[in-house]
């Protein structure tokens, strides 16, 4: 996928901000690329100190608030970023009229969708309000994975068998809509992520070594893919410094992501901490059958 | 599957066991169905009290001396039975030559298999040895689950989305050799089994709801499939009381196993279990798409 910096416009940028460190960070980059980005932090996820930034705290389900602020604010573009772990319940949800007559699968979507089907929901609500929804690398240039080694290790024959693995696994969990993360040791798929994310399923992977019930003898890759069907715009696969160091905790070899799909967060600093512990760190391609170099 | 009880032969049956409560269960059942059962206990894995019946401990690998006790015991039948949680390592197989010589592909299954190819290749190596295996449920009538209810509790339109959820993602790991077991919530599959097993997953199920990561206001299902590849003699998925408990503590609704394909351990307290805590055990077909009554 071709990243293409957009053209600056007259209006705005929102960034819907949920947990962890990729929001600060995205806003951050948009404030050193000349944007002066307006925070829309969600209740109950957000967990960043937005007091250097202007930012409103807000329902994750409340559109009628957020299309206010969108227009108070004069916003034309928005970036979705960071975690949203809980689902919102359709009790908390309050679609303006406008909105819901757009959206009518509104409800169905909050009742049995996916990530993928709620996130589609969420970006149709907020473009029906007029704004468009952009991906974060759009506004951030440097922040998608490239293709090979990201910090001076790579990859060995033996970690190649591990990484194939590892993306059938997470292929086969991504057109199913239930994940993007896999961990293959030997060969085999030992940790597969659902809901509890990957620093959990890494933790998980350890304590599995420490047991015995996986070999601790061999080291093995955590793989993360884009869903096939993702909308490129929202929750690409992510890993930052805490994932190398996850994955160090865990004794793998080191990671697989998807080049062009997903995000390297702080890369010098996962660049840093994977020279540091021996880790590779490569940008692959979903149906690469040959070795990335 | 039909289920014949075998005729009974001149030779002893021999019981390989391995971690949990399936093997002695089984080698309990066999006694009362007439048979002397001769227990070869895996060292690191076997946890029962095995002091009841003939037996001897041995590893794993040791293919030499689990020859040997074959012959001087004159075993003709070999059920494998419970959790082999630590693969065996290339360094500690003591193959025969005479098996050897039959199985080549041993060292290369134990480099890159997943579980069924380690375990189709101790079968081979078993069967190279002039023994037959056979499967529990070929010695223990009343093992399998049949179609339908198992308790006096049934599931309801919501479940069969959460069950249909569950066969989906367990049919693309079981494919994948990675593992036999999901959980679906609300329509979405929010945990899908690797290493860990059925029971972590369903503690790591209870930590998500309390988490609110998943919602705890909708329950949901535990799917349990056989593999399709795989061979029914070995590693049938089982559920028992303490699965029932665990899918208790993590608030589900029920639990659904391939009928026909899978083991009701101990099924007098798998019943007691789940009509005390108001969850339906159901067994299902893996391609139903009708409701099954």
């Amino acid at each position: 996928m071709a990243v293409s910096h957009l053209p600056r416009t007259s209006g705005r940028l929102a960034i819907i901000a949920g947990a962890g460190a990729l929001p600060h960070h995205v806003a951050e980059a948009a404030r050193r690329q000349g944007e002066d980005p307006f925070i829309i932090a969600l209740s109950r996820e957000a967990d960043a100190d937005w007091s250097g930034f202007d930012h409103a705290t807000l329902a994750i389900g409340d559109f009628a608030a957020i299309s206010k602020a969108f227009a108070a604010e004069g916003i034309d573009r928005v970036v979705l970023s960071g975690a949203v772990r809980r689902r919102p319940d359709w009790r908390d949800i309050r679609p303006t009229l406008k909105t819901l007559a757009k959206v009518p699968s509104v409800l169905r979507t909050l009742v049995s969708g996916g990530d993928d089907a709620v996130l589609r929901m969420a970006m149709d609500l907020i473009e029906a309000s007029g704004a468009r929804v952009i991906g974060a690398h759009e506004v951030v240039p440097g922040l998608l994975a490239d293709i090979g080694p990201i910090g001076e290790h790579t990859s060995t024959d033996d970690d190649l068998r591990d990484i194939e693995a590892g993306i059938a696994a997470a292929n086969a969990l991504g057109t199913l809509d239930v994940g993007q993360g896999a961990v293959a040791i030997g060969g085999r798929v030992v940790a597969l992520e659902g809901a509890e994310g990957t620093d959990a399923m890494l933790a998980r992977v350890a304590e599995l070594k420490a047991d015995g019930r996986v070999s601790s003898r061999r080291r093995g890759v955590l793989v993360k893919l884009c869903k096939p069907q993702q909308d490129e715009r929202a929750d690409l696969p992510s890993i930052g410094p805490s994932t190398v160091a996850g994955a160090e905790a865990a004794g793998l070899a080191g990671i697989a992501v998807e080049a062009g799909r997903a995000l390297v967060l702080e890369r010098p600093a996962v660049i840093e901490t994977a020279n540091r512990s021996g880790l590779f760190v490569l940008g692959i391609e979903r149906n690469a059958r040959e070795r990335p170099r």
